[in-house]
């Protein structure tokens, strides 16, 4: 196995050539929600496996209905050696609106800013910038007797425009792209100087409920006050699907709902999350939800409902004296821990019904329940990335977790039981999608080191397990 | 003064006259919505001045913006005899679709029923037959001496269309208008044998709520927990409306809501309203709204608060993970009594602020607020016009309510400071702005005696007042 320190030393002799193969990757215009940038990804693709090809890997593009995929595989002699699936996407976000970008998106540059240097480009940071970290490693350890694990790259061309293939993709090469453990670098640090491990990503049930009274429109003079009206009967719905306390006051809502570890509450205590200026930027000023948490356990570690729409009656100018014949509301609970969909669907459906007058129907339209993902916080993976990430970057890392779903990740879950491990260099400053995006030098060079040290600390986790089983 | 019964006597000996005429009226395709039927509206304007004229009356067609008012007037020789402002409408709904005519629907005819004969044609029971029962009793009354009472006639030929042009013609001919009742002849009876006064209409007060809370949408993965939606506000609002029995839960809400004459709740009661087939005709079967009350005396006679629209967040096909910033509703308060239309806003607006989270806010747009419209029970008018409608019918008016509105009745109260008797003789099966309307031969017949009656019972109030007072 490689000495990790010359690694290291390698990726730093070679900084100079990493810049230019990212700029080389950042030059393609690959667009993919444009069909005319279609060739582009294809050339992006192409590019990918001729730098996978000279490090060794069997990688090749493989079409799709879309853009390409680039898959790459690298065996190492120990073949209980961990096997990694990596993925990113070389695929951008348009450039629009390009009158607001100070230089060609697609003529990437370095910048000078007071924190340091910057790499700007459309993809700079999402998530060129970020693949090419594992890149980077990958070149390294061949420098100095090849990769310490079995690892697998998957690299898609659609992620910015809803993912399309990969489902089917996925199903079709399931048995090739299996792994143990999925590496993915799309996520941020939590400042410039602390790295971030995303832990948990929140579970998503969207559920509509169409409320169904009269079987027709009614004039609310001729039939207003005897019938009754489905808009009121929603309100009530939503209305008590919350306790004065913010917590959601659905029976056998919380099962499965973990209590956060001690250590972890007190280690994102410590974070100092400026609570007012979060919510300062959106115009508000008090905390909602429920009591008893801070607003980043809310986000990150805590279920909730809200609904994300509702229409019925009359929705133009001025007024109509109207009873509806129905209204509805669109729901959506982020589940955290154990809690089980479809038994959220279940208790949701059933509480609805219980409010139903009996001469009045529901209609239940379902569009998706997923559960929430989660490495144990005590995970191996976690705990050797995260030590990894401290000796790199001189702090520990933060162990986070995500409000929102990551869909690849879920899906990778669903299709191919595989857990990821989520590591990103990116800062929420990195106008990501907007004019100017931009990636730390520091965050390019230090993330390939990062990977380099989180690579050799899992490659160890299997031979220590051997060493003990031997 | 005409004798009474000889004026009843040239009604029934005219039968066929005035048929006649009533189809020469429903002639004219006068449809006031469509430009192109115009002149037909002038023309039907022109038809009736000519009849007025032919009976004594100083009468005109008067042009407007849209189609022209006719106005008439006849004064009688005894100063003090009462003043009555007759109102109705020559213009009719389009005919459409036609091909659900069984005949012409300009070209009216008798047929037989198995209840008696019927008038078929558009606009036989709305407006044209019903305002044509009073042009008769005039007719009679000439035949004999002439009116009993000063009588101003006011038919307009935008009522399908929204009476576009009355307020302003009211506000320009106010004192040439003024008289000290009016009568409104486009109501039904209660059945085919029972007369119905309308003595109250519901006010209304209509009021749109905009709740803002974030000042732009989020995403509710990155925000759902911490940061409050509108929805949520927007629902508890709506539910603390009405409380668990079905009452309004306002502050003051039920100031000045009067509680029904013990005789005329008898009444209703006495009417044996079927409720299960009023509610099972909309495809409900359990009666909303307040507890201790039948649905007559809802519709009619309580006061109530609905929402006729709402709309917040992602209302398309599908989901959208969305926290929106805002959400509103419209509401609408049917008003009964003395409830003070501004009361109500103030008392509504008052209640939502509280229920606001102090970093929301509450936008108020305003729909209109009018009281609720009354001529007491106990009045020397409804008293004496049941009266004479129970000689003609041979049993009690109902004594009967609205629960809806009807505009110009509201617009003359407001204008002219003028209540409104009213009394007509539509059925519920008359097909109003439907195919195949039709008006039955006895409304008519029985109809035109009614006012005639009616206008001899109100001209001796005046002289029995006189006979006191000398």
């Amino acid at each position: 196995m490689a000495n990790l320190d010359l690694v290291l030393a390698t990726l730093d002799a070679d900084r100079q050539g990493a810049l230019d193969r990212l700029f080389e990757l950042l030059r393609f215009k690959s667009i993919s929600t444009d069909p005319a940038y279609a060739p582009e990804c294809a050339r992006a693709a192409d590019w990918l496996v001729a730098q996978l090809q000279e490090l060794g890997f069997e990688a090749s593009s493989r079409p799709t209905a879309g853009h390409p995929m680039v898959v790459a595989k690298a065996r190492v002699a120990r073949p209980d050696a961990p096997h990694l699936l990596f993925y990113g996407h070389y695929d951008v976000q348009p450039a629009d609106p390009l009158d607001l970008w100070r230089t060609d998106p697609f003529a990437p540059r370095l910048a000078d800013a007071p924190t340091g240097p910057q790499i700007v480009a459309r993809g700079a940071a999402d998530d060129k910038g970020q693949l090419m970290t594992f890149v980077e490693a990958c070149r390294a350890f061949r420098a100095h007797g090849g990769l310490p694990c079995h690892v697998t790259i998957l690299f898609e061309g659609e992620e910015e425009s809803g993912s399309t293939s990969l489902p089917a993709f996925l199903a079709a090469n399931a048995k090739e792209l299996d792994a143990d453990l999925m590496l993915v670098c799309d996520t941020n640090m939590w400042d410039r100087a602390t790295p971030l491990i995303t832990c948990m990503l929140r579970g998503l049930v969207l559920e509509e409920v169409i409320v169904k009274a009269a079987s027709r429109d009614l004039h609310s003079g001729m039939y207003g006050g005897p019938a009754v009206n489905p808009i009121h009967i929603l309100a009530k719905i939503i209305a008590g699907l919350h306790d004065d306390k913010g917590r959601v006051a659905l029976p056998g809502f919380y099962d499965g709902v973990p209590e956060l570890p001690e250590e972890i509450r007190a280690q994102w205590a410590a974070l100092n999350f400026d609570e007012k200026a979060f919510l300062g930027d959106i115009g508000l000023s008090i905390a909602a939800g429920e009591a008893d948490y801070s607003v980043l356990e809310k986000i990150w570690a805590r279920p909730t409902c809200d609904v994300n729409g509702v229409v019925g009656g009359y929705t133009g100018q001025g007024s109509k004296t109207v009873l509806p014949a129905q209204a509805s509301a669109k729901f959506s609970f982020r589940l955290v821990g154990a809690q089980n969909p479809q038994a959220i669907v279940d208790h949701f459906r059933a509480y609805v019904r219980k409010m139903l007058p009996k001469d009045c129907q529901a209609e239940f339209l379902s569009h998706g329940a997923s559960p929430a993902l989660a490495l144990p916080f005590h995970s191996e993976a976690i705990q050797r990335a995260s030590r990894a990430l401290a000796t790199e970057w001189g702090k520990p890392a933060v162990l986070a977790a995500s409000g929102g779903s990551i869909p690849i990740v879920g899906l990778f879950k669903r299709e191919m039981k595989m857990d990821a491990l989520m590591v990103g260099f990116g800062l929420d400053d990195d106008k990501i999608h907007s004019p100017n995006e931009k990636y730390e030098l520091s965050s390019f060079q230090k993330g390939a080191r990062s990977w380099a040290r989180i690579l050799a600390a899992l490659a160890a986790q299997g031979a220590e397990n051997e060493n003990e089983a031997g």
